[in-house]
């Protein structure tokens, strides 16, 4: 049920395991949490529906018809849940519930836009809760003067970002898509497959932020024989950078030259907010791959796009 | 340079680093060794054209205008390297230089077919060296009987299909090529992709095939926290068995209904030629995931898109 291509790494940092134990906050003026209350909540969940493809597969919950499968749990609990993917506008089915809902569900990929003017209509809020990472979604200021819990699912999607990511420096490295282009069309033509295709073997592979997907994706790396390099604010624990043989690099931009592969593993924040632009992705190395499952705005796509058109980036 | 789409496993046993150190036979009736013999050759190489892309990059050595990127070594020993294209009926290119030809070099992606009828026009023929992986395009019964060596380079592609096939696991079981072309197409369809896009971790995948290449992609899995599974005739070397934690399975039939995934990592021989069989198959487990970097014939083509149009088979 995960979603690689849409996921992000967590904005907002907050301690939970499960959705049963979403209780942190971060916003210490918050009103009495949910599980401590002990009253009946009304819950309301915003998911994209599944149509044909809730039926191929039970287990496929992040969905409307899914309900994160969590139905029978809550009304055994006692609690109402709705669940909608009609969000938009005065007439929503979203809208309808806000003045009386207590908690509400909602996933970066089909987000329940919860701006300053629905938390002021929603005087029995308590909870914001975003099934996965996430929250751009919400009003984080509006939201903190209310007093609303606004919670995250941290770490649920480390492993999917961090295996995605390696799928897609495989994919650019070994040149995948213009040979299954060919084999779907029948054609023949090694030539242009093979001149851009390479082993991933022996090149130098950068991570820009080395978190907790970072981490992952570092030691998934492992085998391969590269060489592998991270910049961060801070270092990784010495036993795990030893066992993982990953080099330190203090300075981004004396490391981007280095790189024959730039991974984006940073949250996007006012600092990294348009962090690769036209200057930046001139210092890396010609035919350098970028391979960006953090926030988009990190990169500046207009940056990036040109330098694709240019060669300078070999793929993105 | 690699072709990972096309790439084989070895099914000859000739064991060469560098095409300079190509020496070994499998035919120990062979003709005086090119090395040790001191005259001048004709050596014809035989390779695909890369016109345009030849251009785009200068180390791209497989096709005719990078001609391996030996013509000057060659030369400067004193012999002639002829290279083409042109390799089909009697008045190819290929054809003409036969009857004095000491040496033919070929790839499996352009392969220059030596028929018993063209060795028997010969004469002159010492060495048929495949650059690369595979000499299905010899007639190997006649060049044996000729006393030629054929030979391969051995190890030259292990790393190259290692990394192809995890790559392949990765985009089957991240669903990624239906993300991809709604991206293309513009479109948001998370539920399209999400309701069978999974992560690799905790799946139980198995090699068909434990030499070279199946322990390559065995090491290189291991980060991923899968259950690993490998079928041979015979049992890795117990510490690399241990440093992997891939488990030895004696019986095939007994390790398929265990694999969420399955690698074919076989040569093809009497066998193995069409191993993966409707009867085979039905015995993997229901949306089973089959990646088959090896030859073609070890599974019959009809019964794998059998099962992946009844869903038995989930991706191929």
């Amino acid at each position: 049920m995960s979603d690689p291509t849409l996921a992000q790494p967590h904005l907002v940092e907050v301690h939970t395991t499960t959705l049963e134990t979403v209780v942190t906050t971060h916003n210490h003026n918050h009103r009495p949490s949910i599980n401590a209350s002990g009253e009946k909540k009304k819950i309301v969940g915003v998911f994209y529906k599944g149509n044909e493809y809730a039926k191929l597969n039970p287990n496929f919950v992040g969905c409307v018809e899914g309900a994160l499968g969590i139905r029978e749990w809550l009304e055994s609990q006692g609690h109402q849940y709705i669940v909608t993917d009609d969000k938009e506008g005065p007439d929503s089915e979203l809208e309808k519930h806000i003045p009386d809902a207590h908690v509400i569900i909602s996933t970066p990929f089909h987000p329940a836009y919860v701006t300053a003017e629905r938390i002021k209509k929603a005087q029995k809020l308590e909870l914001l809760l975003t099934a996965g990472i996430g929250s751009d979604h919400v009003d984080l200021k509006a939201a903190a003067a209310a007093g609303l819990t606004v919670a995250e699912v941290t770490g649920s999607n480390v492993v999917s970002v961090a295996e995605d990511e390696l799928m897609r420096i495989l994919i650019l490295m070994r040149n995948f898509l213009p040979g299954y282009h060919q084999a779907v069309k029948g054609e023949w033509n090694v030539a242009g497959i093979a001149h851009r295709a390479y082993d991933l073997e022996g090149k130098t592979v950068g991570t820009v932020g080395a978190g907790r997907i970072g981490k992952l994706l570092l030691q998934r790396l492992k085998p391969f024989n590269c060489n592998l390099l991270y910049f961060d604010r801070l270092r990784i624990d010495p036993e795990l950078e030893k066992e993982i043989g990953a080099k330190f690099e203090e300075d981004l931009d004396a490391m981007l030259p280095k790189c024959d592969v730039i991974v984006i593993n940073t949250p996007l924040t006012e600092q990294t907010r348009g962090l690769f632009d036209k200057n930046r992705i001139a210092k890396c190395k010609k035919g350098v791959l970028i391979v960006n499952n953090a926030r988009g705005a990190i990169a500046d796509t207009q940056a990036i796009a040109d330098a694709c058109s240019s060669g300078h980036v070999a793929g993105n």
